[in-house]
């Protein structure tokens, strides 16, 4: 019998869980996924978690995926009643949604940790892979635009990202505590691997949580990122327009900046094979693998990919 | 231009609501209806006002017909992922109805009256006539049976109406506080109505607020009460089981008893002429009608007889 691999990975919203779902399917490989909090929101009154909402309904498979987020079968009946009502519903929540908001509220009023209820949510819905938050405290994401700061659902949701990004903060973070689960998640993974998401508000919010940077730096285990960015351009959401509008380089190499001393190889695809030099200049080795994961067989390739480099890295 | 006559319909849930929907029908009539409260009870973290509600969804016109109470076009996906989380979801919400729950909570929660919300939430579903409080304050109705004390919808539905009851209380009535818009709807009215709805938990706690019945008495406004009760039976729920378990006459003399110094006429059912003297001799005048409410046409039928009543008993 194998001693399964324990695999943590540092993750944000769809791009984050497609890489899980990967991960999630191989044998052999226990996942914990420390997922991202600084994009919940109150809408209505309830607190809305997107990304970790994200992780939980892929990992479940309840995921709509021809959206690729939200819920499969899904109604927008009480949405409905409180457009009626007044309510400014920019922010689509559908009914089997809010009943997970509901719920989530309900337990959060209760005093229960935000941990705990994710963690619960996530076993109700049979998510196998242990979903994580990287702090228990309020951290949200604020977004100053030309007209003014504005929360990242704002940004993302009502305003379709098409605001330029003037500077991007992290509300609550310098309070902010980490978990003690993402803490062991880090320091006990055989690997870790961050996720292909948006390295300034999706991996960001979790790095900036104060003691989770440190955890990385400290683990002993390899830490294997994957690139966000192909050929400059971002699969899905606005890191590329984001990454050029603070000033960094929006390619593999602007990446490999940000992650330097975190990461040790960079995985890029075919197309930026060319930039494996100055990927290595930041320190960190550029694999180069096809990294666009637009079905589950390719999540669980790409998955597959990296748990065998670690392999042949360790091996080395 | 005629003034129109102004009604004050003192209501509970479904009996009320047809009554209600009688008088709402009515050209030259200015419609308020003072409903209960004390049915309400929090499901899911969420405030649920089930007799309000159905008073503002039959004046909306999307009370589902079939069923007497919820909205029509209902979908249930909230409540599946709830049941899913481990709910006990034994009170069917659906998911249209969930919309207007999220709202009135978080406006509750912001601190809003309680009337304001159920005023504001009338208007924004369309509702003509005035949908008042009784109180602001939480007034709950306890049941106790033979197992113990439970709520009313505990009673209502879980149980459905199940256990002998023993005894009935307002929880929090000492310390309500009429609605100054109650109290003005009661001292204003051109004519009082207490519609056929339970004695017990749906009128009863509407004038157990301290302060409502001493309006009542002191209005000078004619008080017609309408029997919920048809020889002996109710068209539906417990209160005629209710009535004999307390020990009371479950007749149209019991009805008599209970509102005796409060109405002045007790508009009663051919099936119950023969009582019309008992119900004399308790101060009420017994008017017989048909007061049965199958369709809207009855509704609006029965309204009409007794704002002619009302008619005759001034020019007399």
């Amino acid at each position: 019998m194998n001693i399964p691999l324990k695999v943590t990975l540092i993750a944000g919203g769809v791009g984050g869980a497609k890489m899980a779902e990967g991960f999630a399917a191989l044998d052999g490989v226990r996942l914990s996924v420390i997922g991202n909090v600084a994009d919940d929101e109150e809408f209505h009154g309830l607190w809305v978690s997107p990304d970790i909402d994200t992780l939980t309904y892929s990992l479940a498979g309840l995921i709509d995926r021809k959206q690729g987020w939200g819920v499969a079968d899904e109604g927008h009946r009480a949405l409905d009643v409180l457009r009626r009502l007044g309510q400014n519903c920019w922010m689509s929540l559908g009914d089997r949604d809010f009943g997970l908001h509901i719920w989530r509220t309900m337990r959060r009023a209760r005093g229960d940790r935000p941990s705990t209820i994710a963690a619960d949510a996530a076993r109700a819905f049979g998510v196998v892979p242990q979903i994580l938050l990287p702090t228990d405290d309020r951290v949200q994401t604020r977004i100053r635009t030309d007209a003014g700061w504005i929360t990242f659902q704002q940004y993302f949701v009502q305003q379709r990202c098409e605001p330029e990004v003037r500077e991007i903060l992290f509300d609550g973070i310098e309070a902010a505590r980490p978990t003690p689960e993402a803490l062991e998640a880090i320091s006990d993974a055989d690997l870790i691997v961050i996720a292909p998401s948006n390295p300034l508000v999706s991996i960001g919010p979790i790095l900036a949580v104060p003691g989770i940077e440190d955890a990385l730096r400290a683990a002993p285990a390899l830490c294997i990122a994957v690139s966000p960015l192909i050929a400059g351009k971002v699969v899905k959401g606005p890191a590329d327009r984001m990454m050029a509008a603070l000033g960094m380089r929006a390619d593999v190499e602007g990446i490999a900046e940000r992650y330097r001393g975190l990461a040790d190889l960079l995985v890029i695809d075919h197309a930026d094979e060319a930039m494996s030099k100055q990927v290595g200049a930041h320190g960190l080795k550029a694999i180069v693998r096809d990294i666009l994961m637009p079905d589950q067989a390719n999540k669980a390739r790409l998955a597959g990919d990296i748990v065998q480099l670690a392999g042949s890295w360790r091996a080395a």
